[in-house]
């Protein structure tokens, strides 16, 4: 029982040793209450000023990507999102363009002066995609593949880490961490819904993450209506909502023409719904781009 | 197999009934296009002005309800919840004041001029409530009670139907539809949150339930912030977030001394957090009551 | 503050209370380390025997349920189920045959003598179903009616008590204690599936339910595996893994023609299909009976 | 409008063509009915004698390891697992010994003459995995990291494919697909439990899931009671269920000291408890082994 005395001794220590670690956290905001600012090409994410990050789901062609880019521009938008590499749930569907996608993404984006956030999924292709894009997005299904995270944080590029499928909030912070310990503090997180047994919605936005996530990080915090609801007719509301709760960016797809989109067809908005969108939202107040 | 077709046929059919059914929903807004308002003792909901329903979870005394009913009174609140009937987990926790609750909230509603709002658990207890309150609410947990849904929709009295704990917003509607059915269209929808795996909050606030519940309904649809998150800290954010995305009103608790409340605690405001809720909301431009 | 001192101090005896009540729990092992035995009209479950409980969904008529009966009986079984009062989503389905079908069932259960098992719904159709029934289950959608679960616990009569549809394992044992405290110690819980993401099964049934309930209650376990799969082709298969996992009792559905059954239909077995479910767990030697 | 009607035609040859897909996907029963058995150093899963797969948690040193497997080697196991790569929640939890990890279970595997199962998390690390352990294993976090899932399907070595936290039947039998689709058909399926409310277990184990895998593909499916339920006193009720639905193989951890063991204490078994789990299983007559 000395034994067992002792054991438990050790057991103690090393869980108060966890609860100092915890609070130790480089992305807490107990370490450090001052809010990150990411910087994308002179657009800043994180500062006050609330942001949209729009674009197709998948990149298709340069025509497809320079029309909606170019509707984005005309609206003063300049956070260009588009899929590369796409992790698919069957392996024969349409996997991306992949460094084909990059490169058109990148001509897009240095002909109109934007910024481009595109997906990538392996270790290795890190390196390679510095060179095309400005944010390297981490999606959801790999918030907790640890080898990817280590490789985001080893390199200087803004991220964007996606919450899991049923991630936790406190998960999705360990995820984070794992990329700011590399020591890459130019991270942004992104709600994006949760798993529930609720099918009206492709997931159940999880509204209350976002102040969670503010007072515990100091990392921008945003919001992906697209993917938490998987329907058009809710990209408007639901991102007056995320506006209203305090989201530093909101992030909607858009495509020129959806309905032969290769990915998603039913939840992207064509040219004029992107319009309307933009319209209702400064005309509800909550948007002042 | 000849018989195996007609079954096919037959099952076919049936379908079809079904799906006619549903569009024939009294709740449907296919079938009611134009909104339903209710009036509480001249405070009208669903009418395009947000509301704000707010006062103690339980009844405890009639100091403790006239005190936050003062409150709200002089920030021209009329909408004065409490609960006197309640459902606890455990046989052994606080069980509420029964009528002795009942009579304390007319008593106080009467002398300020408020309305009522409270949860009824039994069917038998419907009538007598008619006398004191001005809203009978049911409960998440008795979404489908569907005898206390139909004793609800014999009387004429406006009532408040929360979701179901983990209740499909399609259940939420049929279950609306069984009070509407029985001849009360007087009929307000309230969603609380719903059980995920996500313990950061109490439940998790679905809050796309809120524009779908107004699209496929023609009735009010409000949000309950308080038992949604659990927690106090994120009343006012997800206030907001609620009434950004077309809430027609937001329920919230306060008690005088939160600290020594009978029940939940832990997410009620005090007085001053009551009054600093409400100039943030009205500071933010999300509410003009 | 000390005032707050005095608040913490009151509180910590609250919760020490709340814990000495938990532990004093009338369900509760610990309270009372030996098994429950109920006694249906000499059928007993709880006394290490493990059963079968069979039956249609719902009664529809005379012939339908003792068909089922007098196939029941040939194989050696005893308890019989069967919905009289059918809670259903929607107030345009089915309702059942109410007290018609409480007769029809006792006239079965007369004349080949056998025990039955039906759901009420309200708290005042107790008295009347006691006349008709040998067990009165209250279903999973009226786990927390407290009300009709007092009403239950008021009468000299078994019931049989099914988890709710996303009741954790602590909500359900807290609800078998309502039953318990009001006198009635007949009691036995059923596990019958949970409310998840995954849509392959109706519900998830939650298996790790029934070695965990045996541990904290001294109440019979009983799996429902009708529900918790809602697929004919499952039924066998959890079956053998409730015994295994040492339920006292297997519920399952039985009608003489599922496909023009007025509930349940694709989840019924046919008379045949009984048969060789039968035939298959007495060869598996899981059953013994 | 007719070009509306061609979009439409085109989307639903597309989805019968999707359709087709799914009918014909490598691992379904449909295109390959016979089971699939795959050998490991002679030990078969799924030839329809079951097995058992033990070990560590996490591989901690070698005279930990060697206690463990010559315990298993006394009662006829031959199936060893053990972590060397720890994909954890916290950067700062211990993450395996790694390549020093596998050098150990390869030495204790040759010298008692058993097979080796371990985790790996990294495309690159697959090529020099395969020179140390029998069965690639892919974890829960891992199951839609595609890359890697890919590069486990390009080598000539048997495959353990976990099931996701909270991934659907659908998604797990796609993410085999993308293993079998690069040519390696040596796989087999793990369900470990799934990501609920419930909280009194670590996760909910879908037991239903097992005959459904067995339905739907030709491959092994295996149960993991220890990451199931999280509790040390389920594992045995668990396994139990686990064989009497079908499962070809049931996985379990043993430590031979767990109160000080570097992950996951609570869960794991110590060796007198091992030889009771393994005394107890065959007293049911469930395990042949």
């Amino acid at each position: 029982t000395l034994q067992h005395l002792f054991k438990q001794i050790f057991k103690a220590s090393l869980e108060l040793q966890e609860d100092d670690n915890s609070k130790a956290l480089l992305v807490s905001r107990k370490k450090h209450p001052e809010n990150t600012v990411v910087d994308l090409r002179g657009e800043k994410v994180g500062d006050g000023t609330q942001r949209l990050i729009m674009g197709p789901c998948a990149v298709e062609s340069y025509e497809q990507v320079v029309t909606v880019a170019k509707a984005m521009k005309e609206r003063g938008l300049k956070l260009l999102r588009g899929g590369a590499f796409k992790p698919r749930t069957s392996p024969y569907d349409f996997q991306g363009l992949g460094l084909e996608g990059l490169k058109i993404l990148k001509q897009v984006a240095d002909e109109l002066d934007m910024a481009v956030i595109s997906e990538i999924v392996s270790p290795q292709d890190i390196e390679t995609a510095v060179e095309y894009v400005d944010v390297i997005q981490i999606g959801a299904r790999n918030m907790q593949n640890f080898e990817l995270l280590k490789a985001a944080g080893s390199v200087n590029k803004p991220v964007l880490l996606k919450r899991g499928l049923s991630a936790t909030i406190s998960e999705f912070i360990h995820a984070a961490e794992y990329v700011v310990a590399k020591g890459n503090s130019q991270l942004m997180l992104c709600e994006r819904g949760i798993r529930t047994y609720e099918k009206a919605t492709r997931n159940t936005l999880d509204i209350s993450a976002v102040p969670i996530l503010k007072q515990e990080t100091h990392l921008p915090v945003l919001v992906d209506v697209t993917h938490s609801t998987g329907r058009r007719d809710l990209l408007l509301p639901t991102a007056k909502a995320a506006l209203a709760i305090g989201a530093d960016a909101v992030m909607a797809e858009v495509h020129p023409d959806p309905a032969v989109a290769l990915s998603d067809s039913a939840q992207q908005m064509d040219i004029p719904q992107f319009n309307e969108f933009i319209d209702e939202l400064q005309a509800s107040g909550l948007y002042k781009g």
